[in-house]
Parts: structure tokens; C-alpha cells; sequence
């Protein structure tokens, strides 16, 4: 990798400094394993307070956590609905499928948001024991495709859900980016969620992700699924200490912040280029734009980033809690340049 | 928790400095992610070299480790021969079963250690289709009883599994503590193993354990297995930065032999006092004694440690890299105390 | 095989002959599928008001049966205490590890038989996450080393286990044996269970159990589990239809005296033999004998049944519902012939 | 249901005469159980001749054969590529991914017709471990939809298959009707494909499938797979007879050319009616046509079907072994009636 600021993904990041220190600092004295601990009591019950979840559940990493809050509402002959593009579907090598059992109904979208009419086309065969019985919708907050949910939108798609009996799970990976575009709450995007997650390790953290149960006939199961599913720190104060740097003076909200700006400016950049198209609303830290072949192939000589559709020419460009104003310029300039070179 | 330091658990100790030290100078830079990047290459490259693995896959915790070094050798329809007191056992909550399918096929023993004959005895039913077929052969090194398989013991096993196309897979989540007992290398106990595990976090890391893939016919699954079992970390230069510290100045080996002392040194302090009876061979950093419970009462109000056996009123005294002569010496005397207290 | 009555299994039997007749007689007109059908409809009900069920669902085995039972009231992090000689632990291939996820914990016994007091000693971890979690006892009736559980011992085990939050499941494959050694009804044997299943095969049928759910609020999953547990028959009515003919004017029951009976007299013939010594209480259709080796190897020459235990020297001796006294005569003859025959 | 002939499922349909026939023929002295018998070695014998499958299978349902079958060839990180409307993937309740931890790749087809083109389509990401990896192909022969694969775009896909090493199963529950179809030998479309199944229920069976092995390699684990997916038959002659009664005479082969053929008569027959448009090639002993809903509506007062697509008004019309030409005739009539009566 080049010593040029990555635009491939927000997982090129180092961690943020405070969550390095917040461990060093949880590094002293015993304390008892598995999250009896001090750190985690106080952290969990800061990630309550701020999402008004019943409990909150540290794990590993994203897929962990949407194996984890799903498998709190699902029976095995219960299928989940979601976006043909959601992480769930496409970047999770089946975990889904083989730790809960459950069926994927997944569903085109133009930009990676369900809606309560795109749900609908996947409720058929309900009470037909010959199919999988949809029970869950899980949608991504912000979306693979760099897109939020309005909170207008997120009641909406509730409201679907209780009606139709279904459980509301939030892939939030990358919520807090959510959180710093929409400026609202964690609780705002957590309302109508059975679970959600909250993503530390995009944000800043090293590996840590926190299943927030909002719904309280979910909790029990809980301890149990994480161990069963591999998820359970012995020493969870190293966990919690993550949460605890990132949520010190707001730093998670503040990185998010920055990393959606940063994708702003980029998109605003690129918007002026020839042969260079923005194809999606730059809701969060991620560009999606069609790009000319003669500029993508130059570009990726000297920076990091994928594509997309191969098909469509679209790349997807992240930023990160640590990109700065002077690393997008740098990489404008090298769009410019290669659309200027073009034959 | 009190301020004494624990002898509940060696998960109860913080992490040592030379990981959180690593773990801060490998957070800057941009690097790939999934094990794409510097970090990871080099010290699984060390970890090949000190182990003769052919290949080194970083996971987030010990189950983990388990689940992912068995799902590379087993079929659902295949079983797991392993020690009654086997980790994979009593303390998984049932993962390995759920995550592989597979049955476990346990023996007594009385020191946590199979032998070729006990191995032997749940070898019946091979060839018919009612039986989970026994495929492998699951032992942990040092054991969860403390003791530890001397080398010809694993040698005597490793040539029965062969002979009886069982592979052998060895839990190794206090594997340092074997190496520093048994004065030899890890490629020493790994030699007769298809797969092992190489526990990081007990040792003094944060979160890491490694699985080492000895035999090359089981390396195509181990990227594919890793990642739908939950165990792929995004930024895995954290995860091998903590095994870089650990492996500093054979700071693993020394935590080991630390440990161990301590142990000793509890030990031999148990041995003299009234109503105390080590009861297994002290091998490792563990001492398992039987307490009169006029003793384990009093004592539990300051210190913490477990009952293991409440019928035997048998307790575990864990070591770790951190307990002190004066802990030890602090802890015995406490013992005497209760000891001559009773009426 | 010879043309000998075999005494290998109550599977080597055929089908009886009211079995064939219903399915022919039902052969006729065309139904819908699935169940949805007279036939079923009919006969679930008989088997419902049999039993006091509040819905029967027709398997195509035993292992279905027990495997969608216990579906019905596990999570996968939770564990069905079985005795150690249960079918569902010894003769299942893994099935019910692999299907559910769930750990069996298992318990020896002297006769298969299961007591509060055995069923007690596998509570341990209750609310530890690192435990499979006990939830679901499973029994055998009649057990599977001949034996039967008295009204009064299922009362004291259902008894025991609602006031500790369990589940009770009964694999009823024989559950007619039991019926007929107790002169019970099948409703005294399942007020206890929360599912139960009732073994159709080995009773005379060609292939067909009942799953009988006696908890309303298991009702709602079973439809489900069985389809995707690949026990659905669509032409249901065949299934339905072998239980029909084992209802009629009570031949299940019959068939159950008969072979019970036999039994009875192969051990009392038995008894007096040297070098012969039954080695179980027998209550259904199966005799378990210690037999000099010397005259077991002479006897596997003309006649089949199984050597249970090789270190025992212990035999299983089956009857079937077409066993006649003139078999069990010819099979005692040539026991007292092999007897005398030894040095 | 009416005592009108149904075309709602061949499913509806009785057994044919020779299948209870042979059962009752099977019916007598004892064998050995779980296949050891001579009913199920004959048996198997012709099937293996028929196909030149290497081993046979025999199993209770269709959806267990698939799973069966696929279980063979897959790992749970591998995936299924199959067409969306396929079996597998709508009408098994999410056996597939259940039991076997493998996610479905589905594909939109306009036939039910997989193309190597279109299983192209679903290759991206092998060797990236984020992604479930394609490893098996499963297509139905004859479809869903009631066509059918010529053995030339047999040979096509299973070069592709071969080529990109890719196993193939074939979900062979109309087998038959394709055979008939196609006029040629089971063995011609066994060919290509790794395992198939060859379906007996629909074709006349009571309930009875057969899994064949073609690859030799995928035959070890045949017999462990199926008893612990619940497959396997304690009295196994019966379902060995079921098919001795299908093979004898060709038996399977009429009844498939006489379904076919009454799907051809329905198919004609509704061509010339205003309202009516068959909609798919008629290739087996299935008629899918678009009726106006005013013709849809009084016809199914008197007639079983299934609307298959309620936005398409898309009919699915299924003739069965014993549909004759007066059933098919006075369907036609009705339709007829119905379509003239409209306003």
C-alpha cells in the first residue's frame, strides 16, 4: 500500500488515538473476566443511556454483531428480508445462512434502502409451511451504498414491521456517520429497532462492535447466543475501553462528522470532472461515481480504492475519521489530471 | 474485585506492556485490511517459523480458535474425542456442536489428559452409519487441570491418531505455559498435531489467539472457515501487533515461565499446611488443591478463586505473567491463617 | 438372514398385514397434499383424543420424530439431558448435535431410566453463558434396555422437571410396549411429556411415527420445523394411513401384548439355563441376557440377534409383533443345546 | 377436494397399483433393516444400471433427496447456484441453508432453465473470503416451470461446470417426465451431473426418492449424511419395493409418457379458447397458462389448481399418471364454458 491516504475502505484506518489510550488506561490491575467488570458496567450502561437500550452486548466485529442481534429474534425456519446489497447478503461468506439457519429474501434496490413497498414483494407465502417465514427486516444504517434512512423513513419501515409482525434489526456499522448526517440522536435511529448495532471499528476503534438490545423480551437469549456464537472477550475491559475512547467528548460523532465531510468535499470535487459522475446521494463517508475506464486504470497505479460494478465503471471511494481536507485534494488533483490525459 | 491480586483467573490480568506498546506503534498508517498488510505478514511468518505451521490464521478468543482449528477436519456427521474436562467441552456453551454439527465424544480422565487407550474406548461403531464417526482426536496442552502432556505422551497419541486416521487437534490456550514446563519448543507440540491453537490472550495479549495449520491439506478451508465462523478482524493488524508483543524478546516464554513459578511457589506453600491437598500435578500456572471448607470460606471473602469441585471441595489457583512472589507469599499466609483459625 | 424368526430387532419384522390394507385402501381418488387430507385429518384426531395431544404430526422415522420433538423446545444454546444409552445419543449419527445445535448431556443409569435425582446431577451452570444451558429432558418409554418407566416414576419426573423449568420430551418409538406392559393408556403416558412421539415402525408399520404435542404453545413451530427438518410427506395420507390400520380394533396394542408377551416367555425359558443369565428387568419386547460366549458364538450361526455389550458378553434379544411361541421354543432349544454343548 | 380428476399436483394423485402391490409382495418373513436386504440390493442394482450411477440412495421425500444430494459436494461456506424459481430455493423452507450452511446463489430465469450464461453471472468473488463460494450448480429436470434440458444443453452446462470447477446436481423429482419427454435413457441425463435424484412419489410411489451417485468420490459420506439428515428408513425393503413396482415393466416410464402426453392434449386443447395463452413450453406434465380472471374465478368452484402467479394471472395445470383423456377433456370443457360465459 502506498503512503497515500486510502480511499478503499474505512477498515485502512489506524485506530483513533483515544481509544488506544482508553486501553492503556483500562491496562492495569485484575478485574474479573467476561465483562464483570468496571469498564464494561460503566460503557454499557453509557451505550444505553444514549440509545435507550434495554442492554448492550460488545462483540468482535460486524458480522458478529448482525449474526448476534439476529439471531435474537429468529427461529431457523425464519427468513430475514434485506436489501440485495446489504453486507449481510454479500460480504458475510454465508454466516448468516449457516449460524442462524435462516433463509436471506433479499431485494433489488436502486440505493441500498429498503422501503415498506419493497418489504411487501417479500412477504408471499406467510403461514405456508413449504416456505421460510419471514420474520425479520434488516436494513443498514447508513447503507452499503453510502445512503441514510430519514428518520421520516426509519418510522415508516417501523410501523411496516409492527404491523406486519415483524422484528427490525439495524445493521449500524456505520451508524454513527448516520447519526452525524441526519444530526440526530442515536436513540432517534435506534427507536424503531428491535436490535441494532453500533459499529466502533470503522469509527476508530481496533475490533469492537456493541449489539444494542432495545426490545426486552429479546434480552435473555442474549449471553447465550454471543458465547454460543463466539463473540464472548475474556477480557472485556479491553472491549468496553474502545466504547469508552470513542465515546469520550463525543469523539465517535466527531469522526463520523469529519469522515462524512470529507466525503462531501470529495463528491463536490468530482462533480466538476470530465468523465467522472457521482451515481449515488453522499449521505455518509462514501462516494459511489461512475468513472471513465481511462481514469480509473491511471488512478489506481498511485491510490487505494475498488471498484465497484465493473460493469457500470463504479468505484467506491471511503473517507475515514482520519482523512483529511488536504488528502482529497491530493486525490482531486489526481482525478483531474487523469481526465485530462484522457485521449 | 479487591485489590489482591486474583488467583481466579489468568483472564483477570491485564494485558502486558509490550502488547499494548505494539499494538500503539502499529496504529499509523493507512494498511490494507482482512491480513492484507506488514503486520500480519510478518508475524505469521514468525509464528510459522517458531511453530513449523504452514500457514497462521489470527482469531478473536479461545473458542474461536477451537471451533475454527475442527471445522478444517471434520464433517458434521464426524465427532470429536476429547477429555470430559475438555474446554470444548464443558465451557463453549455448546458452540462446537452448533457451529460444526458435530458430536463430542468425552472420556474421564483423571488428570484432563487421553491416552491412546482412552482415546480407544470411543472408537466403537466406525463404519456404521448410526454412529458419529470419530475423526478427531480434540486434547488441550497445558490441560485445564494444569497438567501437561510430557512429549512422549503426544508422540505415543500422535502415532495412535495416525494409525487410526484420526486427526489431532490440540487446544492450545496456555500452550506457553507447556513450553516453558516441558523446556522445548513449540514446534516440539506442534509436531504430532494437524491443527493447534496458540493462546495470546491468556499469555497477556488483549484478544488474540492463533490457529497454526500444520498439515498442508487443510489450509484451503482455513480463510473461508475463519471468516463465517465471526473470527475475520477488519483491522488484523491489531490482532497480530498484540502477538508481535508477545513474542518480543520471547516475552510469551518468560509471561510462561512466570507463571509457572508462581505456581510452583504456590504449591509448595500449600503443601505444608493443615487441611490443604494439592491434588493434581502442578505443570503449568494452575494448582488444584482440595480445601477443607473451614478453609475456602474465610479465605474467599479477600481472595478470589474458584471451587472447582464443590463435592470434593476441590479449588483453582490460577498464575499469570503478573502474579508476584509477594502475591503468592500474600495468599499463603492468608491460607495458614484460615487454616489454623479452624476450630 | 435365515428364514428363522430373527430376534435381531423388531425392524427385521414386516409390515402387518392391517397396515397394507389401509394403505390400499386408501389408495384411491385423489387428495390434496401436505395433510390436508381425510385420512389425516381422521386419524390425527383418533391419535389426539388417544393421547390428549392437542395435534399430531406424522414423521417418516424415529430419529425425525425425536429430532422435530425436541425442535419444538430448544435453542440451540440450550441442552437435553438424555440418559447415556439413548438412542438419540447412541444410535443417531449426531443428528439431533447437528439439526438443533444443541448439546446433549448425558447420564449413565443402570437400566436406561432416567430419576429426578440423575436428571439433577446435569444441572450445573444454569445461567452461566459458558454452559449449555438445560432445558429439555429427554426419556425413553419403553427404554431401549427393555425397561419401563412406572406412572408414578414419570409423575415424580414430570413433577421434577416443571418445578426446575424443563421441558419433557418421551421417544415413544415403543411407546405401545410400554402401554401394554403398564395397562395404562397412551394419555397416562404423555400427561407428563411436553411432546411425545408414538413409534408406528416398529409396531408393524411400514414407515411411519406420530409426534404428539401435548403444550399448546409448542403448537405453532411444528408445522415449520417439519418441513424444513424433511419430514413432510406429501402424500400424506399413506402415513396417515398406516396408523390407521394400527388403530383399528386396537392392534397396536395387540401387537404390543403379543410381542411383550413373548418376550416374557423367552425369559422365563431363559432362566433356567446354564451359562444363561437375563441381565434386565423385561417390560416390553426386549430381553437383555448374559450368555457364556460359548454358547453365544454357536448361536449367531443360525439365529440373529446382537451382541450388546462385547465386555459383557451381554445379548439383545427383540421380539416382534409376529414373534409366535414356536419361534421363542425353536430359539430356547437351541440355547439349552448350545448350553450343554460346552465343556 | 372434488371428485373431480385434480391438476392442482401430482402429488394429489394416488400410488400406482404396482408400487402397493409390490409393498405387499415385500411384506413377508424377516430381513435386515437400514438396507441390508435383499429388496433394497436389487433394487439399487437396476437403478445404478438404469443411470449408471455408481451407488443409489433411497430417501422418504424430494427436498431430503436435494439435501442429501447437495450435502455431499458442499461445504458450508460453498453456495448453490440454482434458478430462483427452483424448488430448492422457494418450497423447502430453508432446508438447504439450514441443514446444510450453504447460502443459494438464485438466478431469474424465463424458463426455470439455467444456461451456462446465466451461472456465469453468479461467479464473482471466488478466493474472496468474504463471499460464500460457488461450488455446486443444481438444476430440475424436467423444471418447475415444465421444461425441459435437451442433453445438448445438458452437455453444455456440464462442460461449464467441469470447466469451472463447479460440481452438478440435478433435482431429478420429475425425472421420469423428462426421460419420456426427451426419449432417451435415464443414463443420458445422468451423464453430466455429479448426483441426481429420481423422484418416485410424483411418478406413482407412495413416498420414495432415490439419491444417485454418479461421482465416486462424493460416495463415502452417503450413508452417514443420510441418517443424520434424518433419510433413512429402518424398514428399507419398503422403499426399495416402492421402486421395484415403478421399474417393473417400465412402469415409471408410462406413467410419465401418459402425464406427458395429457399435458400435451390440455395444452392444445386450451390454445384455441379466447382468454387463454399457454405461457411456457409444455415439456412434461405441467401447463402454465395466463387466464383471464374472469375464467379463473367460476373454474376454480369446480376444478383444483393453483394460481401460480396472482400479478401474471399465470395458472399451473399438473397431469398426473392416472389423469386420463376424459379428465383432460372435461377441464377443457369447463374452461371453455367459462370462457364464453364471460361479460
Amino acid at each position: 500500500m502506498t503512503s497515500r491516504k486510502s480511499f478503499g475502505s474505512d477498515n485502512h484506518a489506524p485506530a483513533h488515538e483515544a481509544v488506544l489510550r482508553m486501553m492503556t488506561q483500562a491496562n492495569e490491575d485484575d478485574v474479573h473476566a467476561y465483562g464483570d467488570d468496571p469498564w464494561t458496567e460503566r460503557v454499557t450502561g453509557e451505550l444505553c443511556n444514549l440509545s435507550g437500550a434495554r442492554s448492550a452486548y460488545f462483540v468482535f466485529n460486524g458480522t458478529g454483531a448482525n449474526v448476534l442481534g439476529l439471531s435474537l429474534m429468529l427461529h431457523p425456519y425464519e427468513a430475514v428480508i434485506c436489501a440485495e446489497t446489504a453486507h449481510l447478503n454479500v460480504d458475510e461468506c454465508g454466516a448468516p445462512e449457516r449460524l442462524l439457519g435462516s433463509k436471506l429474501l433479499t431485494v433489488p434496490t436502486p440505493d441500498g434502502k429498503l422501503t415498506p413497498e419493497l418489504v411487501a414483494t417479500r412477504l408471499g407465502g406467510r403461514h405456508d409451511e413449504h416456505r421460510a417465514q419471514p420474520r425479520a427486516v434488516c436494513l443498514t444504517q447508513a447503507t452499503e451504498l453510502g445512503t441514510c434512512y430519514s428518520l421520516a423513513e426509519l418510522r415508516a419501515l417501523g410501523e411496516f414491521c409492527r404491523g406486519q409482525d415483524l422484528r427490525l434489526y439495524i445493521d449500524g456499522a456505520r451508524l454513527a456517520n448516520a447519526v452525524a448526517y441526519l444530526t440526530c440522536s442515536v436513540a432517534d435511529l435506534a427507536a424503531e429497532a428491535d436490535v441494532l448495532s453500533f459499529g466502533g471499528t470503522k469509527n476508530g476503534a481496533v475490533a469492537a462492535e456493541a449489539v444494542l438490545v432495545m426490545a426486552g423480551d429479546l434480552l435473555d437469549a442474549a449471553p447465550f447466543q454471543r458465547k454460543q456464537l463466539l463473540q464472548l472477550a475474556s477480557k472485556m475491559r479491553f472491549l468496553a475501553a474502545q466504547f469508552a475512547g470513542l465515546l469520550e467528548n463525543q469523539t465517535w460523532l466527531l469522526n463520523a462528522a469529519r469522515s462524512n465531510s470529507m466525503a462531501q468535499r470529495l463528491a463536490e470535487g468530482l462533480r466538476g470532472i470530465p468523465g467522472v459522475s457521482v451515481c449515488q446521494a453522499v449521505q455518509s463517508n462514501a462516494v459511489f461515481a461512475d468513472l471513465d475506464p481511462a481514469i480509473t486504470g491511471p488512478l489506481q497505479r498511485d491510490w487505494g480504492f475498488y471498484v465497484w460494478d465493473e460493469q457500470q465503471n463504479t468505484v467506491r471511494l471511503m473517507t475515514a475519521f482520519d482523512t483529511t481536507p488536504d488528502d482529497v485534494d491530493s486525490f482531486l488533483a489526481a482525478v483531474r489530471e487523469a481526465s485530462a490525459s484522457r485521449v
